[in-house]
This record gives structure tokens, sequence and C-alpha cells, in this order.
């Protein structure tokens, strides 16, 4: 069953490691399939180098799993919340980068300091925050996605366009059309956090680059206008 | 004698450099058997690629060495009054991971600053004092173990619930339930070490996290309610 | 056709990954042959491990392919913009390295804080101004190249004695006498942003190092006096 | 002629890259055969992985060449007055390491800040003036020896319990008895001026370790009652 999500899943979950987003077992992407109705994700604790594309746990929309032998990440409900809400995402990763952590644990928003930034984040990173106690333990991982969620509907961003947020005291969580383009976002909004962490050691006034040259660099790589990289094949 | 825990100790020590723990030979992992009653510890100043199992050196917890050609690390003396100190302990790494130690020489206790840290520590990582000139001169390995077991008497500390401790102006020790348990706290407490750097820097004013969102941190990863990982095979 | 050439310049792009200038495709390096009056650049958005030397797209000085299957980089008319203004330059190369991007994105030019820096930049490195909103309009990646070159005529700067600029709110270009040699640059600047970030922590009122070590070190390695290095085969 | 010790030298230099205190070619390691009077050096500007040992070049205490086709490294006058000055040490690693060389930009010594300095630097680590017009103009590379050399004399300083000094402006030179022992301080210096780095961050008013600390973890290490390590084969 789905095997091509499965093997796309796996692959981007063996890449967090390689791109220095992930130590030990803190991160998971998963992927979904929009004509099935299922998707599916990295199973809990398990080390990335020896995940296998049958060690995939796939779920319907109910949040119920539907194959896999092992217990899925423990933040499933989170990812599944995200499926539901945003019709568009193809693909959800989950990391704790330490740059991008490190705003979230700041409790700050990553304004859009140059085109670094703009190519993949067409304004500043949002910030969505901390759940009350009541959220935490009625269902945690379930309120996280609904906060987040929140923050996107109350600032009115497409998950397409913005496909980043740090959730304050927590962790970064990134969008993309597929499971792989998720964790490209990832690897992105660490490198903007790190270029935004010196660029305000150097300017702790920094504001973000003008309007024209946010535009610009985000429409030269997305939308019907678009003119970077190859035709499709 | 002792052939799985020597391979472990030996495993759990050739981690620490591709971890990115420990330069030329400045770190050393522990591990006991506690039924035996015998413990083993990396010889002092081996390099970790040429390590091999029969390198170990076994002490008894009076602190004889009863088998092993080398020397034993030279600190020894400060695992030892751990292993006598803590009953559940079963693996202590000691490094000198340069975010870590910045917090060490600084003098400051790692506050919680996110759930990256709750999910290893269960609150602050704390700091212990240097010695005095007169424990320096009478036992200088032995009392850097003693300040630190009085520090976590002083402060009701469970080692397994905070596994890790910063000794001022020296560098941090971290425990666990194996060898290799002691390593991954290790690399937990840099990585949280070096976003709490970055998170200081964007705010110098921050605080720890709310109790509530520590406390589920933790305790999804840890004690009887824990959902996190795979069942036990 | 350009056989050398092509293989330098694919060369020369494969570098820009191993030596920590370049996450997922941000970056792109071309070379110049004067006499054949061509260049050739990398193909847009293409993974670098991919690349080989048919893949490089071959232009000439007006800007237009005349060989290549695939898009040229989406800054190639930047590229062209300073092949024509510069004759001595063989090689250009563009990052997002993240020190140097920090400075860019904090409008700040580099200044020469060391002999690290004196070796390979005559001076301070300069800020070339961001685009206007009719500059980015009309043609940004033409006008990115000449506001670069002319921010070298305001400052009189050769641009082999200052082979490198940082662009407010975007980031660096180098150049060399051949494609490597502008990556060797993009190197050298990297690590000089890394170390002036971190002097300027140690001294934010710190300032540059006097013109006669300044001129001691540049000269030792470049121009008739030069005495570094073997002398050509 | 002095085929072990070619070897060695050719040995330590080819360790600087991937021990990360070196890009391109900015660094040398020298060592000396005392008994017969003659040492041997990097030739200059030569790629380290392409390094034999019959690269390097032979040179008597006059500093002349005896043997080797390539020019010497453009330092070879200051390390050859550090060999005619300091008659205990047996190597000289010269490199642009990051952060020891943001100390030595901006013109501060390195204090003793912990232990993992004191395990292998007997104090803070001096800062060495910059040269004046005069004497780069008359001989740069060997007033960059004498004004180190007097440095050390200046502070009473013996160059193997102190095997490292920041040059103002410059760059980092570490001693050894052996020409990997220097190269093995140029590590323990750029860690040290990192955990520095962190720890000034954390308190600007730090100051170095007491007394009793400092010369309890050198002591340990270094002279007759040093019990560190392994008896000698």
């Amino acid at each position: 069953m789905l095997e091509e999500l499965k093997s796309a899943v796996c692959e981007a979950n063996r890449a967090l490691v390689p791109a220095g987003l992930v130590r030990l077992t803190w991160g998971n992407v998963s992927g979904i399939d929009r004509e099935a109705g299922l998707w599916c994700i990295k199973p809990s604790g398990v080390d990335y180098e020896a995940l296998r594309p049958q060690d995939m746990v796939v779920l319907d929309l109910e949040g119920r799993v539907v194959e896999g032998a092992h217990n899925p990440s423990s933040d499933t409900k989170t990812h599944l919340h995200f499926y539901r809400s945003f019709a568009a995402i193809g693909g959800v990763t989950h990391t704790h980068s330490p740059r991008a952590t490190a705003f979230a644990q700041a409790c700050q928003e990553l304004p859009c300091f140059g085109t670094t930034h703009a190519d993949h984040f067409h304004g500043p990173v949002p910030l969505a925050r901390m759940l009350t106690p009541e959220e935490v333990a009625a269902d945690y991982e379930h309120h996280t996605g609904v906060v987040i969620v929140e923050r996107f509907h109350e600032l009115g961003l497409d998950p397409l366009a913005m496909p980043a947020v740090l959730q304050a005291g927590h962790a970064p969580f990134t969008f993309g059309k597929s499971p792989m383009d998720s964790v490209k976002n990832s690897i992105a909004l660490e490198m903007c956090a790190q270029m935004a962490l010196d660029a305000l050691r150097l300017n702790a006034a920094l504001e973000a680059i003008p309007d024209h040259l946010r535009d610009k660099h985000f429409l030269r790589k997305h939308g019907p206008g678009a003119y970077y990289g190859q035709p499709p094949l």
C-alpha cells in the first residue's frame, strides 16, 4: 500500500541527520496521498539510519493506523491536524534544528532580513503561542496543531507561501508540496535563522528588507511568473 | 570478564568523537554491572579510534583495578563516587563539549528554555561549585564527585531525572541507565546549551518555560506514563 | 566547444557544497574564455552533485545562449554585466554563505580586521546598495550587476585586488582570475566574516589593521613583488 | 636525509585540514632534529592533501635550504627564530584557526577560563604586539618571530608550559615537543578560544579560574608529578 509515498517519507526522514537538522531522534517527516486519503509518518523513537519504507506507519485522516507494526511518531496528532486543515500541503517536517529552535525558545518570530529568506518564506516566519495547561492536559499534540493553524488563520497565511512556523518554547514545523520539499524548507529555515542571529549581532535594530525586494525573490521561485530552475520534465 | 559491559563501554567511548563532543582525548565513559559489583572505564590518554573492548579497565567499588593492562582514566575516582552514591545509574560520561563547558566556565546553571531540554532534563541543569584548595590538594578527582553528589542532595535531584551537571570552571558530567544512554544525554546537553546561548542572545532576560510544558515533555518520555518510542522487545 | 572551460566551471560549482558555502541550490559559478568571447554558467536550480561539464550553459557577451539544453542560472545577467565591465576577471562566484550574508543583511561592509583578510582583499569588502523598486521591476538581475559595478567605480576598486562585494539585503559575489580562484575568494570571504563577527563580539569598537600591515600581507601574495607560493611551472 | 622528521612534519601538516584548523593553504607546521641541527617545513602555497614527505624543505639553523625542490613556507624566518630562541621546542604550528584568530584580531590575550585551558596552557595565552612599519619593511617574517620571543621573555614564559601565542592583527602560533604535539596545541587553543567566546557571552566580566585549579590541571598532565595518560613504552 502506498509504496511510493512510504519510500518518499522514508527518504525524507533519512535526510534529516545528514542535513544537520536532527540529533538523536529529534525530528520526523510525514507525507500524504490526497487521492487515497491516507498519509504516513516515521515510527516513534527509531534511529534514522535503520529506517526502511516498510517501517513507515500509515494512517487515515481520522488518525487511525491502517498499516504498520510500530507506534507512529509521538507528534502524529499535530501532523494530522495540519493535513486536515491545509488542503494544499503534501509533506510536514518537524525538527529541533538549533538556530530555528533558539528563535522559538526566545518567543520571537523570524523577520525577513534578506533574499535568502524571501526565496522560501513570503514574510516573517510566524510564532505560535505556547499551549495553556488545559490544552496540554487535554491533548497536547492535537492542540499543538490547533494553535498553529489558528495562528495561520489569524495572519491570513497560505502554508505554501509561508511554509514554516515557530512554536514558542518548542521548535519549528515546516510544510511542503512533498515530504522532501518540507525538509528543504527546514534546511532553509535553519540557515535563515543562523543568518538572522549573526545579522542581529551586527545591528540589533535591523529591519526587514523592503517589500519590493522580498516579493521579487519570492515570486522568482514561486507562482505563475516563476522563472527559477528548469521546466518540468 | 564482563565482556558485554566492556564492549558497551568501548562503543560508548568511540561514539564521543563522531558525536562532536570530544577533541583530542578530552572525555571518558564508564559503565557498571551492578550484579557483579564491577565497573569499567576508558584507559587514560588513549585515542578513541584505537580503543578495543579488552583495553577497558575493570575496577571494583573500592576503586581497585581488577583487570586491565592500562592506567584507568585520570577521572576514575569521580566516576567511582557517582556509582557508589547513585544506585540507579548504569553509565557516566564526562566531556568538555564546548557549549556546555561555556556554561560551566561562566559558572551558570543551564535553565530549561524549551521542550528539547525538558525531553531530557527535568528542570535546570545544576551547577556544582569549584573545589577549594584543600579539596584539590587532598584528592582532586574524588572531591569532584563529592561536590557534585552533595549538590544533587542539596537540590533533591534524582540523577536519572536530572542526568547532567556542570562543574564550575570545569565541564559537564552526564548520567544514564547505560553507558550509551549517558552519551546521549551528553549530546542532548550540548545541543541544549547551544540553543540556550543563541536564545539568550535574542532575549537576555529569557525565562524558563512554564512547569506544565516542562513536565509534559519530560513525562512523555520518562516514567510510567511515557508514550514516546516503541514498546520494549 | 570550450571543453576545458566547461570542466573548470563544473568543477568549481561542485566545490561549493563541500566547502560549506552552499545549501540546497543557493549558489553558482561561471567562467569566461576571453579569446573566444564566450562564457558559461551553472544551469538554474540543478543539484551540484549531478552536474556534468556538458550541463553548463554557454553564452556570448550579449547574453545569448549558444550551447546547452538547460536554462542558465537565474543570476546570469548579473554575471554577464561583471564580464562586460571587468576585463581582468576570469570567474565569478555567487553564494549565500551564512556569515558573509549576515554582513550583507546587516548592510555593513566587512572591515579589514586582520592579515587573513589582507591576504585576499586589499581593504574593506564593499557594500553595494539595495535596488530601487524601479530597478527591480525593470530587470532585477541586470541591475544587480550595474549597482555593484557602479560601487566599484565610485570607490576606484580593481576587482582582482578587491575580489568580493556584499550586496545589501542579499549576499556576496566574488571574482577571480579563474572559476576556482573565485570560489577560493568566497571561502576566504566567509572565513573573514566569521572571524570579524567574533572579533567584534570581543571588541565592538574594533578598528581595521594599520595600512602597513594590510599592504604587506596583500603584496606578499599579489603583484610583481609577491613571494608566496611556488614559481609557475 | 632526516626521513623520520620529514614524515612527521608531512603528517602534521596533513592533519591541519581534517582538524578544522585550516582552509585553503592558511597554515604550516615545521619540526626540528636538534642533533642534526636541521629542521624542515611545509613548502609555500601547496595543498595539504598532495603533500609527501619528500616535498618538505630542509633548512639549517642559519635559514639556508639544504634540501628540497620547493620554496619553503613564506613564514620560514618566523619558525627559524623560534628554533633559535627556544631550545626545548621540537615543533611549531601556525594557523589562522577562526576563534583563536578572532582573539588575535581583537588584540586580546586569551584568559584561562577553565580546566580545558589549564590542561594545555599554564596561564593566559599571551598577545604579541603588531610590528611597526619599520619592522615590516626591514624583514616582516623575521621580526614576527622577534616580537613573539621578546614577549615570552618579558613575561618570563617557558614555551612548553605556554605553548601558544596570539599575534595582534594576525593569528596564533603554537609550540610542542614534536610537530604533531604543536598541532594538538593548536587544536586545544582553538577549542579554548571557542569556549571563551561563549563564556564571555554569558558573563562579560568573567575572570580566570583560581590558581589552585589551574595549577592542578596543568600539573596533572605536565612535569614530574604528571599522572595523566600511560607510562612511556
